[in-house]
C-alpha cells in the first residue's frame, strides 16, 4: 500500500496543525514550519484534542506517535519529506510565494497538497518548477476527525498525482475524493456558500433566528446527510421509480425557485450584530472548549453508529474507520507475551468514554463485559487467534463467565487489564480477567471465562491446531506458578 | 401536559402514512381518508417501517398502539379528532379545497396541520371558517424517525395555536419549531433548495458526478450538521472570538461569492438522464427497499449516539429521544407481577438490532449482558425502584454475575427474558433470568445476578425501605416453590 513516510507542515494553526496531528498519530514524523510565536502552543493544544478524539474512536492499536519537529524556515521542513502540507492564510500571493519556495527545496518526486478552501490550483502552481505534483487537499474542521479531504488538480497537476495522494490518504483515516474540474472553492464550499447565503437572508429578514435555523438542520436533515448526502437521499425519496421520478416530481419548482434570494446579504453591522447577538443567546452558555469537545464526542458516536450500519457491515465514514481499523490491527506489531515475567498478563488500556456511561457519570453494567471482552480478544491475538484467523472459520466462544463488581469505573477513567490463564486443554481456556483503575491500581472488576474452540460454521465445538494449541501451553505453563486469584472458582452470592 | 387524544390524516401516502405511525405508536386513535385505492397497502408498508424503527429505536415501553380506522370520506375522517393532519398532494386549488371541507367538518377547536412543503398558510386559509386554528406542519421524510415539524402560521392563524401545536408533539417525539414569518418553502426546504441548485450546477457541468458529490456531504460537513447544524459548528470555527470573528473572517468572501450560478438549471432531458444514470452507477445495486432500512438504521444509531452526547446527558436529536423516553415511562402502566402464576416473570421483549452484531451476523458477547441488565431494570421496576427512585438517591447495584452462553442470537432474532427470584433479604436480592429465542422458545443464555441495595451518594449498602421490602417479599414468597434453575449457584468450568 501507498504510503506516506515523512511529513512537513508548513502553515500551523487550527488547520495545519491537524494535519500534523493526523500524521504524526498515524505514526508518521513531521517537520512543522510556522513563524507565528504561539505556534507550538496552537498545535499542542490541537494535538491534546486529537489524541483525546482518538482514544474514544478506536480501540485498534495506534502506531508509536511520529515525531513533531519544528523548525526554522521551509527548506529545513520540507527535508526528507514525500507529502507536503501547505496550510497558511488564503491569500494568493502568499501561497503562490510558499509553493514556490516549497517547490524549490523539496524532493522533486514529494507530494505538495494546500488546504486552500478557495484558490485555483491552476494559480497556485504558476511559478512552481513541478507543478505536476501540486495539488489541493482541502480537508475539514475538525481534521483530525472528519475524513473528507478533497483533491484537486490545476492545468499541469498530473491526475497519476490525484490517485497517489488519494492513496496515501487512505492508511491515515482520510477519505480522498477526487474532483473533476478545478472550480472555485471546490464542492463542499460550493454547498456550505449556497447555505450560508441562503442562511444569512433568512436571519436578515427575521423570518427564524440562528438557533432555530440550526435545529431545522439538526433535526432533520442533518441526519440524513451524516450518512447518504442528497443524491441518495432523493433517490429514496422517489421510491421503486427512482431518480428520474424524483426530478420529475420536484423539477418543476426549480422553474420558479422559491429561493428568489439570490442576491448577495449585504453584511452591515447591524446584520453582523444580529448574527453575533442571536449566536451568543444560542450558544454563549459554554464555552467554545467545551462546545468542541461535545463535538467531536458526538462525531466520534456518530462514526460508531455509522461502523455498525449495514447490519454491522459499516456504512460512510464508519465504513472507512472499519477499514482504517483493520489497516491498524494489519500493521500492528504481532504482540507477544512476557512469559518470564511471572505476573498476568497486562492487556489493554482504555477510558471510560461518554457512550459508555449513565446519566450519573458511571459505566454501565454491559460496557464492563465489552472491556472484558476486549481483554479476552487481546490474550487470543498473543496466541495467534486474530482476524485472519476468525475469517478462516475457526475461533474462540465465550460460553460462561463470571463478573464481579469491585469499585465503580466513572466517566474519564483511565483503565487498565490483566488476564491471567487458569486451565487449558485442546478446547478449553480459562482466563481470570481484572480491570484496574490506572489512577490508584486497585481492581474495579474480575471476570472469570471460560472459552471454547470452535468451527464457527460447522457450529461446534473442535480442539485447537497445534501452532495455536503450542502458545495457549506455553502461556498456561508459565501462569501455573501464579496464585490462583481469590475471586476465582466462586458461584454468585458465595460467602468469601 | 398537553396532548393529542384523537388523529385524523387526510391523505395517506409516504407523508402521511407517517404521520399516522407517529400517531398511532404514540397510542393515539388515527382516521385515515385516502382516495387512492392502494392507500391501505401504502400506509400498511410505512406502519411496517416505523414498528420495525421504534423496535431499534427505544426500549422504553411504547403504549398499546392506537388504532387505525380507514374511512370513506373527510367528514367521517375528522369526527372527534383533536389533531387533523392534511397531506394531500402539492396543488394549492386541492388544498385549499380540502382544508375547507376539513374545517367545515371538525370540531372548531380541532388544529389542523398541513405538511405542505412550499405552500404559505395565509394562501391555504383563506376559505376557513376557523382559520386560526389552521398552521403548516412540515415534517421531513421519514417522518416516524426525524422529529422535525416546522410550524408556520399565516396571517389569520393564532399565535397561541402553534405553541400548543409544539407542546402536543412533544409527547410523539416530535421537535416543532416555529418560524416566525411565512415564507414560501420555509426554512428547511430553502436550505435544501441552496444546495440542490448548486448541485445540479456541479453535476451538469461535470465538476463531479452525484457518488462524488454526496461523499463530499458525508464524510465532512453532513456529520457536523447532523449535531449542531451550521452557526454554532461556525461559532466553533470562530474560536475563542467567537460568530463575530467568523464573519469578519470570512464574510468578505460572500461581497464577490464564488457561487456565480445563481440561474436556475435547465432540467434538459440530457441533464435528468445523466443524473439518473450517476445515480443508478452509485446507489443501483441496491433497491430502495434495502436503502430505506439502512437509512433508519443509520438513524437510529445516530439518534442513539447523540443520546450519549455531552457527557450522557444527551444532545440535539439524541436529548429529544431520551425526554420522549422518560415520557413515555411516566406513562406506562406500573407494572404488576402476576404473584399467582408459578412461573418465573416474563419481562421483557426485544430483537437483536443490527447495533449488536459483529461482522458475523451474531449478537456481541456484551450486549447479552446488556439484555439481562434491561432485564434487572423491569424487574426493579416491578418492587417500585423506577426512575424517580434512582434519581431520589438510591438503587440496586450489581455486584455479581454469572452468564452462560446455551445458544447464539443472530442479527433480527426476536427474545424475550424471563427471570426467577432466587433469594432476598433487606439488602440484598439474587435473580436468574433467561433469554429465549422468541420463534423457538429456546434458551439462549441465562444470568445469575446478585444485586446490593445501596445509598448512591454516600456509596454504600442500605437496608431498602419497607415498601421496596414489601414487594420484594411478595416476589421471593411467590418463587420459593419454584425449582432451583439447573444453572444457579454453578461456578464457570463446573461440571453438570
Amino acid at each position: 500500500m501507498s504510503k506516506i513516510n515523512k511529513a512537513a507542515c508548513i502553515g500551523g494553526g487550527v488547520i495545519g496543525g491537524a494535519w500534523a496531528a493526523r500524521f504524526a498519530l498515524a505514526g508518521i514524523d513531521v517537520n512543522i514550519f510556522d513563524p507565528h510565536p504561539e505556534a507550538e502552543r496552537i498545535i499542542g493544544e490541537v494535538m491534546a484534542n486529537a489524541e483525546r478524539a482518538y482514544g474514544m474512536l478506536t480501540m485498534a492499536p495506534l502506531p508509536p506517535k511520529g515525531k513533531l519537529t519544528f523548525v526554522k524556515g521551509i527548506e529545513e521542513a520540507v527535508q526528507g519529506a514525500d507529502w507536503i502540507q501547505e496550510s497558511v492564510p488564503e491569500r494568493l500571493e502568499l501561497k503562490r510565494g510558499v509553493l514556490t519556495q516549497i517547490d524549490a527545496a523539496a524532493d522533486p518526486k514529494a507530494l505538495i497538497g494546500s488546504s486552500t478552501s478557495g484558490l485555483m490550483p491552476t494559480d497556485l502552481q504558476r511559478d512552481m518548477k513541478h507543478p505536476e505534483r501540486l495539488f489541493v487537499a482541502h480537508p475539514y474542521n475538525p481534521v483530525y476527525l472528519l475524513p473528507l479531504a478533497e483533491l484537486v488538480g490545476g492545468q499541469k497537476t498530473d491526475r497519476a498525482v490525484l490517485e497517489d495522494a488519494k492513496a496515501k490518504l487512505a492508511p491515515i483515516g482520510m477519505k480522498g475524493v477526487i474532483i473533476n474540474k478545478e472550480i472555485e472553492a471546490f464542492v463542499g464550499d460550493r454547498l456550505l456558500e449556497a447555505v450560508w447565503r441562503e442562511g444569512l437572508w433568512l436571519i436578515k429578514d427575521d423570518i427564524c433566528d440562528t438557533e432555530t435555523l440550526d435545529d431545522v438542520i439538526r433535526y432533520s436533515f442533518g441526519m440524513r446527510w451524516a450518512q447518504m448526502g442528497m443524491f441518495e437521499t432523493y433517490r429514496i425519496a422517489g421510491g421503486e421509480a427512482g431518480m428520474r421520478h424524483f426530478i420529475a416530481q420536484f423539477g418543476p419548482c426549480l422553474s420558479w425557485p422559491w429561493t428568489k434570494l439570490t442576491d448577495v446579504v449585504d453584511l452591515t453591522d447591524e446584520l453582523v450584530d444580529k448574527i453575533a447577538n442571536q449566536s451568543d443567546a444560542q450558544s454563549g452558555a459554554r464555552g467554545i472548549r467545551e462546545l468542541e469537545r461535545i463535538r467531536d464526542q458526538n462525531l466520534v458516536g456518530i462514526m460508531h453508529a455509522l461502523k455498525a450500519g449495514d447490519d454491522g457491515r459499516g456504512w460512510g465514514a464508519g465504513k472507512l474507520l472499519a477499514e482504517f481499523e483493520e489497516h491498524l490491527w494489519a500493521n500492528a506489531k504481532k504482540p507477544e507475551a512476557d512469559l518470564d515475567a511471572l505476573k498476568p498478563l497486562r492487556v489493554l488500556d482504555t477510558k471510560v468514554s461518554a457512550a459508555w456511561v449513565d446519566y450519573n457519570g458511571h459505566m454501565t453494567e454491559h460496557r464492563y463485559l465489552q472491556v472484558f471482552g476486549d481483554t479476552s480478544d487481546g490474550v487470543l491475538r498473543l496466541i495467534g487467534v486474530d482476524m485472519d484467523y476468525v475469517r478462516d472459520g475457526h475461533s474462540y466462544y465465550t460460553v460462561e463467565t463470571h463478573i464481579r463488581h469491585l469499585g465503580e469505573a466513572k466517566l474519564g477513567d483511565a483503565l487498565y487489564t490483566t488476564c491471567q490463564i487458569l486451565s487449558s486443554d485442546e478446547k478449553r481456556l480459562q482466563f481470570f480477567s481484572t480491570i484496574y483503575n490506572a489512577e490508584t491500581n486497585e481492581p474495579v472488576a474480575t471476570a472469570e471465562q471460560m472459552m471454547l474452540h470452535v468451527d464457527s460454521k460447522a457450529g461446534k465445538a473442535v480442539p485447537a491446531p497445534g501452532k495455536v494449541l503450542d502458545k495457549v501451553a506455553a502461556l498456561t505453563k508459565a501462569h501455573a506458578g501464579l496464585p490462583v486469584p481469590e475471586g476465582a472458582g466462586r458461584h454468585v452470592g458465595q460467602k468469601r
